[in-house]
């Protein structure tokens, strides 16, 4: 018969795991039960306690849709979105920076031409956006993707638009870089804004007294052929927010100086209407290879 | 400005908490973020991982209803809920042994007259089940709860039955003890079952080639007035999973000796059709006080 103490408890569950085929899965099983009873006996978590998480992770779940990734706002929030990030990427050999994807990734965007307007129907101060996607020793990469995504002029996402379904994409699009490695397109100012506070993870930062807001910011996810996909951002200088971001995701070589311009020609060439900010941001991609992460929305339950 | 490296980011996460007003719910939340970033940096976690991770816990949650708790699921897989059992009853005092509550729990049964067949529409051998509830002297405490739940001859409980919403609940039901402590019923022999595989549980454990049964048991939830409540199951002695129960639930104390009988009449002193079994098992109860569980089922998002 079986019957376990503590102790025997956890060496059972670990060893049931035992004829896991791929060792790796069987690793990272065993090491999960390794960890997660050590929190609870560490913690005397108690059944209300346990409850709660249950209920927590359940409502977390089910507040995922096809725009709108909970699970990964979560892992966000605690730091583990940028560890993973830190352990994936120790030696960047003089290639950009890195940071989160963040939940508000919908991939599949459409090129577009360089110099477009991709928040055209938002207000919001007007930005120019340029750069140049190279190699480490500066030598342009033609032809790889830039796929831009930022929140509008209230801190918002389009997916978090109720118009997002009927209207489509906005302030989102991906730039073929050019025989010289460019990319430019026009768009607005984003703003600092906070994360969802309507679901539970926001509610957690809410009730433990954290601030909710991250710096304003322009994702950026550059593929370029023979070279590393890099996932991050590039952050507005000057937010009031780089210090503590709720995601702590900033990194010092990511924030950009954007400057305040009332030239009335714009680096294309074309009129500008009123002042403008001018955002430069250069990427210098890592040789490797990988493949660009899909989006991770809501996932239909298996048919059961 | 910010930027950290890896133990600098667990130590900035960990301060983010600081200001968490209850010093519990701090200390949860300061723990879980040191284990989770230790996790992450033990495995070298991947990108690939964490992002099965987030997909494996969005349709944990997705695959939640009112009837099914897949998180409770997982949570009793990983041995998880029988620690939490354990670190909550180090002392039991010569106590009635406790064990997992389940996914299937759905609460509020009706009360029911002692000796009703509560699975008298279901094929399957028959059982008498009889017990007492008592203190730890042995003095019967009249007036108890005694909510009892198990699957069916094919193992299913009735919440997993598509009839379940029409129908109502079968092989479930409370008893109030009478004056001496004691409570019977007739119903079915359950039979050892496979938790579901349908879900993001079950596929975790048939890929892991874990097996995914449970032995025979009739769960039991006893709440009598001035003492804790009881979580627990009787097991049907001679089952062939005792020795390795998927939710590692078995204890020595909880397995019955379920008898075959042939007598003509029930120890209720009604006639007996055919052969029956009978299950005999007397709950000891440990003062003190708490409140039974709520059964913990799907939960709808909070409202925008």
């Amino acid at each position: 018969m079986t019957q376990f103490n503590e102790a025997e408890l956890t060496d059972a569950v670990i060893k049931s795991f035992d004829g896991t085929p791929d060792p790796r899965v069987k690793f990272l099983m065993q090491e999960l039960v390794a960890s997660l009873h050590d929190y609870v006996r560490k913690t005397n978590l108690t059944f209300d306690e346990w409850g709660a998480a249950i209920d927590f992770l359940t409502r977390t779940g089910q507040t995922c849709t096809a725009s709108r990734q909970e699970f990964i706002l979560l892992s966000d929030v605690l730091g583990v979105s940028m560890l993973v990030d830190a352990v994936n990427h120790r030696e960047r050999a003089g290639a950009t920076e890195t940071t989160v994807l963040g939940p508000f990734y919908v991939g599949e965007h459409r090129v577009t031409p360089h110099g477009t307007d991709i928040s055209a129907d938002l207000k919001g101060e007007k930005m120019f956006v340029q750069g140049r996607v190279t190699d480490l020793s500066g030598a342009p990469l033609a032809g790889a993707a830039v796929d831009v995504w930022h929140a509008d002029d209230e801190g918002f996402y389009d997916s978090q638009r109720p118009s997002y379904a009927s209207d489509g994409p906005s302030s989102r699009a991906r730039f073929l870089t050019d025989a010289d490695g460019r990319f430019f397109f026009r768009t607005i100012l984003p703003c600092s804004y906070p994360i969802p506070t309507d679901g539970p993870v926001g509610q957690m930062i809410v009730s433990t007294k954290r601030h909710p807001m991250r710096p304003a910011h322009v994702h950026f996810l550059v593929d370029a052929k023979g070279h590393e996909p890099l996932i991050t951002h590039v952050f507005v200088g000057g937010d009031a927010y780089l210090d503590s971001d709720v995601v702590f995701g900033v990194k010092d070589e990511l924030v950009a100086q954007v400057e305040p311009r009332s030239d009335a020609v714009m680096p294309d060439g074309k009129l500008a209407v009123g002042p403008w900010h001018l955002m430069t941001y250069d990427f210098r991609m890592k040789p490797g290879a990988g493949v660009a992460p899909k989006p991770l929305g809501a996932v239909t339950p298996e048919p059961a």
